[in-house]
């Protein structure tokens, strides 16, 4: 099975890696670190998987030197879908391959369904915390977990063999019969928190170590909650208390969406925002608080572009 | 009839000084500026109404030295009433003096009124632009029109007597027979504008200038407009684009918050967005859009306050 990664990012770099580091072929779009990653290889430290050095990969500047693949993941920011797939994603296309979009937000399988009318796509939701600390350096901090759902497949088998090569990797991985509830539920915990960090320019221990922001990030939830359940993704209000405690739980982090803030790369407002105020206002219910940042995000990401162009 | 000044900043430094210039005996409170206020007198200058200094005022370092006053107009920020007016205000309080809170927000002369039960109270609203922009010195951008309405008078006439001894610094003044009407109004701008230049570190043109915030700010005063209405002040919804559009043609502007802010002055959080949202969630309406701004500024209050003190 020939797996590529389309975005060797934190995400992509630390699936194919492992995927890589467990023997199987996998082949790695670069970008910027493609001299460094041909040379000195792919690196994941981890304090809880050991740290693993993969001094050879296979390292690609364009995808039209990279075999036709049987499982395509793709780690691009999601916005990116667009103006990339169209270029990236046909020399590695052939009969029965799989796209797994490993992205956050609601609507990405679409927009890239409509790109690609007959391609298989999967929903993914990686359950990790890893940050790129360098070229060809991923940082693991934490969990793991990749939780795919099918969008469109043309080969239902597809899956369950695709689980079960990457079952090497000694990740779980579990496969989701509700790919929409999938993606609410981590809509949940990503619209609060990676607004609020951009916001409020701060950390996630400060968001639930304040009484006015443990407060309203869980308005926020319940929000998103509700528009799930408007949607027909059941979830339970119970579910934001559980994100709350969870978070406190954790170590002091900043969301993705701040990185990319503070990185003056685009922010996935789209995808993690609008849609879901959209999906959930055509189903009846209006998240008014999730709508207000939805705008000064959009707000405050056209101002920092303003100051970065001169 | 004797005028006394409480918090002599642009609001009450402007109408203190007009009065003064009109020939009114009036008295100033002064802190920081006291020396050079006594030394070289008050200055307000301005483009509309001619500039004007008076080389000698009546200023004061304590209200124990000021006359007991038919008038006492309050201009210190709304939050410092509680704390400050215990000690200020009984000095210059003689049978039948009047308190005007020339002060935003919702709720300001309840607080003062359980403090000083059976003291004549007013509210009041000033309708100015202007700064302080050096000791002794208000810079005056615009109007200047001044809108009272009684909370509690002892004697009804007082305040057709202090109106007409107002109308000779030539500015208009107009009573109300509604003060919640008056002040809900007030909201519906400060409560948008003021937030918002907070949170997103700008001033009003490009809130009203860009399509999210121009947005955004429209729902908010529909919020704002749906609470007054719960809480029984009538105002109509068109109000919202009426303000918008006002403020399309204001120039650029930071609100008085977005100042406090910058300079490290506490935020009049209590009145302008606590004491609305409780009025209007009472009366049955969840202002969703103004609570989270009451939770966003909180936060970036507390925050500001942690960097400043070491």
């Amino acid at each position: 099975m020939i797996f590529s990664v389309i975005g060797t990012g934190a995400i992509g770099g630390f699936y194919g890696g492992m995927l890589a580091h467990a023997g199987q072929e996998v082949h790695f779009l670069l970008n910027s670190d493609y001299d460094w990653v041909k040379e000195q290889g792919l690196s994941i430290t981890s304090a809880h998987l050991g740290s693993i050095h993969l001094p050879k990969v296979h390292a690609h500047s364009t995808t039209t030197d990279m075999p036709q693949s049987d499982v395509i993941l793709v780690g691009l920011k999601s916005i990116q879908n667009e103006k990339l797939l169209p270029d990236l994603l046909p020399p590695l296309l052939k009969k029965d391959s799989v796209v797994i979009l490993i992205q956050n937000g609601l609507g990405v399988e679409k927009d890239v369904a409509d790109l690609f009318p007959d391609v298989s796509i999967v929903g993914g939701i990686a359950r990790v915390s890893a940050s790129k600390i360098g070229p060809g350096v991923i940082k693991h901090f934490d969990n793991g977990r990749l939780e795919l759902g099918s969008y469109h497949l043309a080969n239902v088998d597809n899956l369950e063999k695709i689980v079960s090569v990457f079952q090497t990797t000694g990740l779980p991985i579990v496969i989701t019969p509700d790919l929409q509830l999938l993606r609410w539920r981590k809509l949940v915990w990503n619209i609060p928190f990676n607004g609020l960090s951009v916001i409020l320019n701060t950390t996630t221990d400060q968001l639930v170590g304040n009484p006015e922001t443990v407060q309203l990030s869980k308005e926020i939830m319940l929000e998103v909650i509700a528009g799930a359940n408007a949607c027909g993704s059941p979830l339970p209000e119970s579910f934001a208390d559980e994100m709350i405690a969870y978070t406190q739980r954790m170590r002091p982090y900043a969301p993705s969406m701040k990185l990319d803030f503070d990185q003056g790369r685009p922010l996935e407002i789209r995808y993690i925002y609008e849609n879901p105020v959209l999906a959930a206002r055509a189903a009846g219910y209006d998240m008014t608080r999730v709508d207000t940042l939805t705008k000064l995000l959009t707000f405050l990401e056209r101002q920092r572009d303003l100051r970065i162009q001169p």
